[in-house]
């Protein structure tokens, strides 16, 4: 941490924000500049709050250095995390493609999505059981009874399956019924949800919060990881901005940082994102040029009966499209990996 | 709702989609204009999906017209929801002024904290004692003991308590020590914790999430309403945009839009929205001036001693002038309030 | 500034980031903390670019310390510049209130408006002659037409002028007829005008552009003076965010920041913020609470009939019910002003 | 348009609104609904100022349906507009790639990067003559020397040139000297700099504002159109959101809107975006992916000597490699385009 000290401050200032540091157990290091005396600190073994320092007289402000994430942090593993779900790994030499319906709704609409999805080179299911909906008054998925639908598509497809879970009461059925838990970006900063997941043996995909800077989104993960749990899966599905052509504004750069940065898996769901299907498409191909370990969009047969979120799902042979353009993509980011298994 | 049809959509993509509304055993209206044809539709009981109609051939766009948010809407009630906190009334004549330490962390400073609030005028006391923090590393709250700690504050005196809760787990807990449920930004869209506080008897003080807009807000206090619970406060506390000076961007502007919109009342969180001490007195005045019901800030006998958000309690003495601001302000937003009871 | 470098920097990566440093003209103080090794720099007596180490194998990033404006900054002039217009005194102890019609469209409306403008006690008169608009088919103003309009206006009323300038090419014009220059959040970062309107003897009312931080704010004020013109006028307008009830998003606490951080005056403007006439008043009385040394408002005799910005003119009776509010407000700010001279 | 009334409006307010339509000239269309009315209007032949009707007693929103740009519309005119520059087309069958420094600094410098950029297969040099700077004390720019540094790598290497333009006096020399004339993110709200390039017989590369809308941005383009230069190249180079690592957020997803709401050509500068040169190359693939019709981008041969934006530029080998990588991608947007001329 490095403490900048006003044009004008006094010796007697400088000398009692060095005195503070001291009192909270750390060194300090006063370093004379042409203008005004910064003063660094050492010997910190964690965070120290920058607030501490920053209402001193004398102080104009207090400047971290140190990144407050450790487990998630490519420095200290430089070597990517691959997350193992079923026989399909996340994050290793293969991009991963995650399809299915937003919501599951009926046995027949899942059966079918699932049997494409698996036909066109999907890795994994997705489906909502329990749906967190911005309002009340809209569809809430229909709960335990998705699950056995998802357990029959699973079975008839041999997928993965991964769904979010919403409450901690819920973890244990789901953890009886899904391959992968899903944390959704409302429930990004949800920690009694986060320590929940941390605890169980289920990889856990958790998507960025959609006002979540990097290092808060790293620190949701620390959380996971830090209660047990080192399967994270991370994904970017959008952060709110001020467009007023799609519902979030993608924000793609975070992929190649989050590689550079984390060792964990990075994926990209555009069909949030977008919020509507013209643009999910080229948005999975950015996704992948940009460097993602995979995607997950939402299918379904008659997009127009889906009971939610109908614009943004890709029909099938919008799907099909898309797993196409994906495997020419794939070897420009240079990793030999491939589209199908 | 409102289908906005292509300039150059034929005949047969007009009726198609007049189909697909009446489909949905809703009643389609077209209405020609000069250089496009739109379709209103009317006869919905509930919220439409504008996804069903948003990817038929030759539509640009579905506006929706009617808001989704129905209990909060003072066009439902027009008369303003007054919350009662043991003697205390939010979004009554008198504005109310909620104070004491972000985190509960000895007995000594939350006792003394608590007796500064009262003797300057504060009518209810705040104090964590489950702490919702980004870092896993950072101090998490005292738990149970803070609540103990919380009932000797109230007891000693007088003033109801406002703490937050961050688990469904911990409700019954909470419901028994505290006079109001906090729930933070964070949680905003945690909605298994909106039922849960919804099933409540407690008044529940709402904060707005950092990125929510004003409808999501208003959709969140919808979700305790309608799980039984009426006595929902909302509370700005800043949000995020790209300021590079503050920790977020309180959004005044909100306070006069949700007063004239919803009857709940409406208060301001100045500290965490500022997250330094200097913008706290003026942000607290300006949210007064604004016509917020109240505001609630962070106080501390020792703010450079504090565990958490140490940069923007306000010591004593600068409670007591903000005090004295607010007075002089009430009478300019002319409803007889006035700040000690 | 300083550069830190990875946990896991060689020696020869850290000698070499100190040799650039050299390189640079600028001498190196490496710091090693527990791990990993920063680089403190001094000896700079100008901006020195990060990107010159950002790129330096082992660098992790470059954090600036000493901040980059200068002649606007509190730290090197302590004391408040006061700007004169006419007789009035922007920054001085009085609360300063311009007001006038978005755009002069009629000699008439425009001299009613500075007439009861006046008689309320507003201190400056506004009044558009050229208009910045969003779309090129929309109202650009009456020009020199209304320039003369504006000269009546400020005969009958003997109140100042202020007006917007658009281009370099209309400065001598403008000069001609206008008390102060006004520069548009459009125009915030058009450094020519910044610099042609900063070789002009009027006072320049620099508004603030909606996606401009506050460093880049007071920045572009920093090349109005550096051109030769002290007499700048700080003007927060509203940023942009993602609201859904207002056009832009008031950030209410960059008036006490930048009260602190620069002796400018600064004033806001509550109407293009909201957009809509509901909000202005509420507003209004925000801004005088948060610290401003005045406020900007549009009013209009028939609101319903102007030809710009139609919903946020303020109606004359609606004006003078501000005036009373702010009277009220101002002594809660504690500097003896008062809003009538 | 469409007028909402409120719930509870009385026949009265209807009718008042009703007979406000038809006062503007313009016929009012009421829609009755279950629980409001909507009144549609027609007959508007130009944009109508929502604000007109906005204040009315009775209204809750006006909603505009028709968008108010025409002349960039993809409905006006559904074929791609083909932007020549020199024998390159922009916005044709073939990717374009515009590469060379930030600044033309030195003649060596500038005539190398413009080899470098040739030899590997870029089709359009950049470089800035004229800097706009965010500080008054960082480079501005060679100026006129730089334009004749320019002309000497035109004709060293028969690339075209593009550079940009910050003052409505420099046009006439600029247009002497460059190909292209750049209109940079700061001045995209310029108005008086967008007519006067209108009036320009040489194409326009226009930056989308760092706030501007995707309507706001179309409308700029409008104003170069309707000024008479139809031949308009858009540039995405980033938006201001919240990031904590990267100087902009890339708005990758306004890529593929553009191209399906307006004819012309969208290319994407990765450079400024991003601000680390790290991002460049992800970001250019993904912006090709996405479907741009070219990518502009900073070289250097020696970044760390870059009098401006050091941090930002490739490297040469960085620029071939990133070459080679967009081949690979091309073929996924199946338009038959290559990146070799």
């Amino acid at each position: 941490m490095l403490i900048v000290m006003r044009a004008d401050a006094t010796d007697e200032q400088i000398e009692r924000a060095c005195a503070a540091v001291r009192d909270a157990g750390l060194a300090p290091h006063p370093i004379p500049g042409k203008s005004r005396v910064a003063i660094g600190i050492t010997g910190n073994t964690g965070p120290v709050d920058p607030g501490m320092f920053s209402g001193l007289p004398g102080v104009v402000e207090v400047i971290r250095v140190t990144r407050p994430f450790k487990l998630t942090n490519r420095e200290m593993k430089p070597d990517d995390t691959i997350v193992r779900v079923g026989n399909v790994e996340v994050g290793g030499p293969e991009i991963v493609v995650i399809a299915g319906p937003c919501s599951v709704e009926t046995r027949d609409q899942t059966i079918h999505a699932a049997q494409s999805a698996r036909r066109l080179g999907a890795h994994v299911l997705r489906g909502g059981a329990f749906k967190p909906r911005t309002s009340p008054y809209a569809f809430q998925g229909l709960g335990p009874e998705a699950l056995r639908i998802l357990d029959e598509a699973r079975e008839a497809t041999g997928l993965p399956v991964v769904s979010e879970v919403v409450s901690t009461d819920d973890v244990p059925l789901m953890e009886r019924h899904v391959d992968v838990l899903q944390i959704g970006a409302r429930n990004m900063q949800n920690y009694a949800l986060l320590k929940r997941v941390g605890a169980s043996r289920k990889p856990v995909l958790l998507k960025r919060g959609m006002s979540a800077t990097l290092e808060e989104f790293l620190l949701a993960a620390e959380y996971v990881i830090t209660h047990g749990n080192r399967n994270v899966i991370l994904c970017e599905r959008g952060i709110r901005a001020f467009s007023d052509y799609s519902r979030f504004t993608l924000d793609i750069s975070i992929v190649p940082e989050l590689k550079r940065i984390t060792h964990l898996p990075v994926i990209v769901d555009p069909s949030h994102a977008a919020g509507k299907r013209d643009l999910v498409i080229p948005l999975a191909r950015a996704a992948i040029a940009a460097g993602a370990d995979g995607v997950m969009v939402e299918i379904h047969d008659d997009p127009k009966r889906a009971l939610s979120d109908a614009a943004q799902a890709l029909t099938v042979p919008m799907f099909a499209e898309m797993m196409e353009e994906l495997k020419i993509i794939v070897p420009a980011v240079r990793r030999g990996r491939t589209v199908t298994a």
